[in-house]
C-alpha cells in the first residue's frame, strides 16, 4: 500500500529535499504539496496550496512539515485534526505545545513524529554510547566539525554527553593530579567526561565516543556529509507514524 | 555483601588472570582454589584443593573455571549440584550439554554463565552492529590481526556477519557490474557483505564495522590489547549470576 | 606580482571551478577565457574566446586547461610556443607527446606541468608511504569508494603499491601457511602487499596505508570529499610553473 | 659482515630487550656485556664486564648504551676514544656535550647516534606533519595515553607541534569570533595549532595529526604498543653508524 504524503514547505530546503526523497521511493506518493511561496498549481501532477485551509477534507495519510517555527504549531494541530499523521522537522516548540499536541494524538488515535534530528546515525551512535557507557565508565568525546563553525563543543556532543550522565556516576577521569601544560589541552569536561572540538576546512560534521577499559577500547562514530542524510530519518518517520497511534518527540522513538 | 568465589583452572593463564582480578576487587573475595597441577595446600589463607570432591560441601557463591574441555562439562554440573552458581570461559560444551545444564540450573534456581567470549567490548560491538545493520543495510567488515592468525576472517567478524544476517535481507553491496582488477579486492562475501582481513605485525585483535548510507557514516570499531581485557566479562558475570535463577549461554545474555 | 592566468575548457565542471579558484585568490587575475562552447565575447570584463588562434600575441603569465584529449596536447604546444606557462589537467597525453613537450619547454624555457591527478593530499599520502616502506616493509591499503565505483581497487591504490614496490622487496606478508575461510579475505595481492576495496554508499573517495612492526604501527590516510579538493593543486601549479624554466610530468615533482 | 656489538647496561629493561634483538637479527654479533650490577663473567659465550676499562683495547664495531645519565657521557666519550661507534639512547646531556662528542667523532671519523626516541614511526610522523603542514597549514593534534599519563600535551605532540611551526607561519585556526561553551572544547593553542589530549584506560601512546583544507583532509597517525617497538629504531642505528664518519643527534638524521 502507498503511503499519500502532504509536503508543507516544500520550497525551502529540507522541503524540496524531501518531495525528491518521496518521489524516489516507490512505496510513497506524493498526494499535495504547501508553501505559502508558491505560485504553481500543479507540479507533474501534484495539486499545490498556498494555505492550510485549503486541505480540509482532503485525502492523504502523512503531513511533512519543514516549515518555520511560527507555522509549525499550527501545522501539526491542524494535521491531527484533519487526520494526517505529522512528521515535522521544525525547530522551536515550546514542552507545552508539545505536551498538548500528544495528548491531541492520542485522542484522535493518530501517529506523529516531531523530531529536531533526523540524522539516523547520529541518533544510533547517542543509544550505542549510553549503552556502552553502562560497562565503560571510561570515555572521551571528539567531535570534528568544518572551520566555519563558531560553537565549541557542538550541540550534539554535549547532548550525547548528557545521555551518558544519565547512565553512569559522574567520575573523574585521568590521573587525579594530571597537569596541563598548556590549558585547554584536556579538552571540556563535562561531568567528568572530557570533549574535544576539532575545527578544520574540508570537515563537514563527525563525532567519535572513544570508551577505555583494561586491555581494550570501543569506539564509536558517525560522519555527516551532506544534508541528504537526513533523508534516512525523514523516510523512516514517514512508514512508522501509520502504523502508530500517537505522537512521539524525538526519532529515537521511533527506532 | 562480598561475593565468595571459586577458582578453578587458577594454574592456567586466564584462571590466573581471574585470581588477580578477584583479588583487586573489594566486592569480591577468593573462597577457594582448584587445579589438579596445584602443589600448594593454601595459598594466602585461601585453601587450595586438587579435584573437586573436595568442595562437596564447601561454602561459597560463586564456581569461575578455566579449565579444559574434558573437565569443563562435569565442572558446571558438580558446580550447580552443590550451590555454586557457575561462571565459565572453557569451550567445548555441546548444544545437548548445554540444554541439559540449563535445565539443572532452572530446577535448583541456580544463576550461571557459559561464555564463548568474555570481552565486553566485543559483544557491544556485535550487539550494536545488528542493531544499526536494521536502520543501514549497507555494511562492510575490517578485521585486524598480528601476522601470526592463520584464519581469514577471523571468528569474530563472521560471527558479526552471522548475527547482522539474521536482521536483513540478504542484498548485493557494490555495484551489480562491479570488477576486481586484482582477484579478492572486494574482500570475501558473507551473504552480501563484504569481510576484510588485515595481518600485520604490531597489532592484536581489531574489528570495525563501517556502515554507509545516503550522506552519512556510522563505524563502530573494538580493539583488544591484552588478555586482561577479558576480565571485565569474567568481573560482570560473578556479579550478575548471583542475582539469577538459571544458566544462560552468551555473555550478552547478561548485558 | 599578480600572475596573468588563461583558462582553456573554463565552461567544464574543472575548467569553471578552476575560473572560481583564480577569482578568490588575489595573487592571480584572469587574462583571458577559451572555450569552443563559449558564446559570451567577455565576463567581468575578461575576455572569451572561442579558437587558441585568438590568444596568439596575448599577454599573460599561465595557460590552465581542463580541455579534452583531443585538444590538449595542442594546447600544451601552443601554449610554450606564445609564451604561456602551461597548467594541464587534462589525460591521454602519449609518452612521446610529453617528451616532446618537456623538451620544447626546456628550448623555451618556460615552466610547465602536465598532472594526472591534482589532489594534493593523494599525492603527499603516496610520497609518504612510499618513504615509509623503506623503514616499515608490512602494510596494507584499504581503499574506500561510494558504491558506483566500478574498478577495484583505485588507480590510487595500485599507483600507491607501484611506488612502494620500487622500495622494498617483494616480501610475502601474514602466515605462510594462512587460509582464506572465505575467498577474498585477505584481499588483493600486488607484490605481496594486500589490497581492500571497501564500496558503501555515503563514502567518497577515501584511502589508508596501515604499516605494522614490532610494537608499533603508523597510518597514512587520505580523505577526498569533493572536486574542490583538486583546486590547491591547480594553484600550487600556477604559483609554482612561473618559477620554473622546464615542463614537469605529475605535480609531485613541484611539491 | 656481521656487525660486533656491545651492549652497556644490559641488565636494564631497554639494555635486555636490546641484547635480545641484537641476538635474534643474524648480521648482528654480541660482542661483549657490560653492567656495574653484571655478577656473571659471562652469558652464551659472550663475555661480561662490570667497568668500561676492561674494554680497552677490545675489538668490536658499535657499544650501545642504555645506562644512566650519570654513565652516558663517559661512555659515549670512551667508545669514541676506543673506536667503538655509540648507539645511545639514554637521556641528560647537555648541548655542550652533544657538541663536544660531535666534535671527537669527526675528529676520529667515527660514526655515532645519541637519540632521545628510537620509535621510527614516531619519527616518521613528525617528519611527515612538517612536510604537510608546508601544504594543508591548517591542523589539529590528537595525542591519545593509558589514564596514568601526568602530563598533557604529550611530549612528542609538543615535539611535533614545534617542527611544524617551523615550516608554517603562525595562523590562527577556526572562526576569529568562535565560542568555548564550555572551557578547554578547542584544546591547547599551540603557535595558532590545536593540541587534544585524550586519556582512557587501555591505551599506550597514540598520535593524530590531522589536516584539513578544502574537500580534503590527510591524517597521520602513529601507534606506540610497547617497549619493543624501540627496537627498530636501535637497529637502524647500529647499521647505519658503522657507515657514517661523525655522530649524529636524532634518529631523524639516519633516515
Amino acid at each position: 500500500m502507498t503511503i499519500q504524503v502532504i509536503i508543507a514547505g516544500f520550497k525551502g530546503r529540507m522541503g524540496s529535499t524531501a518531495l525528491n526523497m518521496v518521489k524516489e521511493d516507490k512505496n510513497l506518493a506524493l498526494a499535495a504539496l504547501l508553501d505559502p511561496f508558491a505560485t504553481e498549481t500543479e507540479i507533474d501532477g501534484v495539486p499545490v496550496f498556498t494555505s492550510k485551509e485549503e486541505l480540509i477534507g482532503f485525502s492523504a495519510d502523512v503531513w511533512v512539515d519543514f516549515t518555520t517555527p511560527a507555522f509549525a504549531y499550527e501545522h501539526t494541530k491542524f494535521a491531527l485534526e484533519n487526520g494526517f499523521a505529522p512528521v515535522v522537522g521544525t525547530t522551536g516548540f515550546t514542552p507545552e505545545e508539545i505536551e498538548e499536541l500528544i495528548a491531541l494524538s492520542a485522542e484522535k488515535k493518530i501517529g506523529g513524529l516531531i523530531a529536531p534530528n533526523f540524522a539516523i546515525g547520529a541518533i544510533l551512535l547517542m543509544q550505542f554510547a549510553a549503552q556502552a557507557a553502562k560497562y565503560f565508565p571510561n570515555l572521551e568525546i571528539i567531535e570534528l566539525h568544518h572551520d566555519k563553525k563558531k560553537d565549541a563543543p557542538s550541540g550534539t556532543a554535549i547532548k550525547t554527553a548528557e545521555l551518558i550522565s544519565q547512565v553512569r556516576a559522574r567520575q573523574q577521569q585521568g590521573l587525579a593530579d594530571e597537569e596541563e601544560l598548556i590549558a585547554g589541552a584536556r579538552g571540556a569536561d563535562f561531568d567528568g567526561m572530557r570533549i574535544h572540538s576539532v575545527r578544520l576546512p574540508g570537515l563537514v560534521a563527525h563525532q567519535e565516543v572513544i570508551f577505555g577499559a583494561q586491555g581494550e577500547g570501543l569506539t564509536i562514530r558517525h560522519d555527516s556529509y551532506d544534508r541528504s542524510s537526513f533523508m534516512g530519518g525523514v523516510n523512516l518517520g514517514i512508514k512508522e507514524v501509520v502504523k502508530r497511534e500517537h505522537l512521539v518527540y524525538g526519532l529515537e522513538q521511533l527506532l
